[in-house]
């Protein structure tokens, strides 16, 4: 039987809106939707989208035949539509470019578009996330989550990791079940939507030298802040033989060359977005870095306190040595920084069991977070591994968790135990952060927070 | 305050053995385990492995201290190790290198690792999931993995489609319960666990044009064979204004670039795994293609029955137009092949509502499957949508879906309906082909199955 492909696909000649600029003064054919049309006597201006970017379209009226320009009128927001004319280079337009309309096919003629130009409320524009992913705003917002998550894998491809997934449904609620969504796994008991790729990354590291895991991550906690989703992607990379020092170094390239890559690959989203990327560019490193000690006594030379609520009163009192930080504290610390700040050498007693204590001070762990500016929150978690068995089993059995769920992670420290490090990134934080978006909800394709769980 | 962070991190002067070419002649650092040892009077041999590749290391006793000689000695598979040592070139070995020891710290020394040399059983290895993939057959599956993910991913990039994830919680059992995981949204009621990301994806293409959904899918079949998991990666594009012919050209493409790619950066993966890579090199556009009539017509040619249990009894008649392929006719058709094929018009009543019906033949969708050669059986499976809404409603209702949970999906035929295509990949299955891993359960890092969800 002969192959019957093609050899080169037809659809490698269709041509967009991005790539204008290679067909200056050709007849280029565009299949978008109208974004918005105004018109005037003998000529009509089509703002057509078609995914990659917006280009106006004029239909003059001694262009083309009086049912193409009839169409051309009719058209409504939204509207599909085949249209065919020359490029011409056009400064004074968004886009760098117009088109000169020679022909045009109405694909279907849109009525009552739900979004229009004017205000909507968020439950409305939440209702009907499908189509808001079209207006500009949301487009662009889209556009740099996708050069974010490319940055990503592009520095970890780049750097001898490899990318090892971890799996979503885990058999046990480690850290309690509270958080955890969990649903019947055949006749082996209940299984949990995994929070964290980490455990498994540790072993792959021990594997593969330095992964990562990248996929989404779930949390079934009632929190309603700007910051929360339920489901959210999250990067995880974990290094054998790194040290926290490594930790932190590997945490700021990373965040550097994200930053940087957005503003060199995402000019036009930004300038829709309206970013300062001023501030963005200041996003080299070295970055700030302070010791969690540090970052109390400055917290109480600048009078920051902690906020209690006793009795339906709250409270306020010096920031005690000990206590975890909150958004007021991670904001006013970030008030002073124009790049991100690494806060690092926690109390182990605010810190997970998993984390490597200080050789230096038992009360401390080698933790590490880091906070972004302009109020991104934090961005990155991550810590030196505790590799050492009898000191990892004793901390196990303190957090009263299951050891037999636990005997294959401990494994990992019986069987060639060597120093590790890894910390996990969140990509709606990040791009939040990055987009300056309002509400972390904006910032990925389709939310789940705890009142939302549609489309 | 000043920024503490070091310019040039440290982790960035680290040695790894698969770049040891860079450092012929001269002293590096080795951070790994020993795969395996053997010595003789005054020689150690240690098999290095650090994630990246094996190295042999000789220890000269004339070279080294003698308590260095000794640890040498001493050393257990398994083992953490650090290797001082000159970089050799040696084209006897497999790595095309040796390394002089000059200095060895032992990090850990182990006793009694469970996976040694000779043979285990299936369930013992995938008990021990989290060390077997140290095995070099793992870890080159594994790295091999890794090299298709990051083939997809740039592929998709470079030809300017964008990342869209979509939601792994799903408010609603589109098509049935019988095959999902479920669980308690808050006071939502029931959410599932996602099997497939495409309806979101066709959204995400009329704001973005060409887009692609990459993510974990969830099957709670009870299938237990060869190639079902219960938890598995599917990348799905998505194009707006692609047609059937279309998205078939971008499937080979797509799978010729795979190949292709994992061919030139795995050269050693594939030398380890014994593949024959002659078979992949073929793999090059264009592919084979038929329709299923003439895949039919060709079954009957060639004797290859339907079998059918009756009663506990097996069986054969001629096989029926309009009955869906099984494993034995997929592979009965692909013998012949050296080349993967796509059969393209299948009958309605055997593919999923959202087809497009074939304006030429209202018995046929425009629906396409890839079969790979080799027995890797179906890779690809995707079609043209049906954008039609008063045709998709009709569906719809034949098939008693809610229309409600499905007024979103129905919107986007009304606000500006394109024609548009997609598909979707399974990474495991793809990557059992290429590796030629006997079983599904090996190309994943921790497998999910009927019968495991452990470690």
């Amino acid at each position: 039987m002969e192959s019957k492909g093609q050899i080169i696909s037809r659809y490698k000649t269709y041509h967009y809106i991005e790539n204008l600029d290679k067909y200056v003064g050709q007849e280029v054919t565009l299949r978008g939707w109208v974004y918005h049309k105004t018109g005037k006597g003998k000529l009509q201006f089509i703002q057509l989208r078609d995914g990659t970017g917006i280009v106006q379209c004029v239909v003059f009226k001694g262009n083309v035949s009086e049912e193409v320009f009839e169409n051309a009128k009719d058209l409504t927001q939204e509207s599909s539509v085949i249209i065919k004319g020359t490029v011409r280079e056009d400064p004074r337009s968004p886009s760098g470019f117009e088109i000169d309309v020679t022909d045009l096919k109405v694909v279907q003629l849109t009525r009552d578009y739900p979004i229009t130009p004017k205000e909507h409320g968020d439950t409305f524009l939440l209702e009907h996330r499908h189509l808001w992913l079209r207006s500009s705003r949301q487009h662009a917002i889209m556009r740099v989550r996708a050069a974010v998550v490319k940055a990503i894998r592009d520095f970890f491809d780049g750097n001898g990791f490899k990318l090892m997934d971890s799996p979503i449904l885990t058999p046990n609620a480690c850290e309690g079940t509270t958080t955890l969504f969990e649903t019947q796994y055949f006749d082996l008991g209940k299984a949990y939507l995994s929070q964290s790729g980490q455990l498994y990354a540790e072993a792959s590291a021990m594997a593969l030298g330095r992964v990562y895991t990248f996929g989404p991550v779930f949390r079934a906690e009632l929190s309603k802040t700007r910051k929360h989703l339920t489901e959210f992607w999250m990067v995880e990379p974990e290094m054998a033989y790194f040290d926290l020092e490594d930790d932190m170094d590997l945490a700021e390239d990373l965040v550097e060359y994200i930053v940087q890559y957005v503003l060199k690959t995402c000019k036009k989203e930004l300038e829709t977005l309206e970013r300062d990327t001023t501030k963005l560019e200041k996003v080299k490193r070295p970055f700030y870095r302070m010791t969690y000690t540090e970052a109390v006594e400055w917290l109480n030379k600048n009078n920051i306190p902690l906020i209690r609520k006793v009795g339906g009163k709250e409270i306020e009192e010096p920031f005690p040595w000990g206590e975890d930080f909150g958004a007021v504290q991670e904001e006013a610390i970030m008030e002073q920084f124009d790049k991100p700040c690494i806060i690092h050498h926690y109390p182990a007693k605010v810190k997970a069991f998993y984390m490597k204590r200080d050789p230096e001070n038992p009360e401390l762990v080698l933790a590490m977070d880091m906070l972004a500016p302009e109020r991104g929150g934090e961005i990155i978690g991550g810590s030196q591994r505790e590799d050492d068995y009898d000191r990892l089993l004793e901390r196990i059995k303190e957090e009263n968790l299951p050891i037999e769920a636990f005997q294959w992670y401990l494994d990992l420290r019986k069987y060639g135990s060597v120093p590790h490090s890894g910390f996990g990134l969140g990509i709606e934080r990040t791009v939040k952060w990055i987009t300056g978006a309002k509400h972390i909800r904006e910032v990925i394709p389709f939310p789940r927070m705890i009142y939302r769980i549609v489309p």
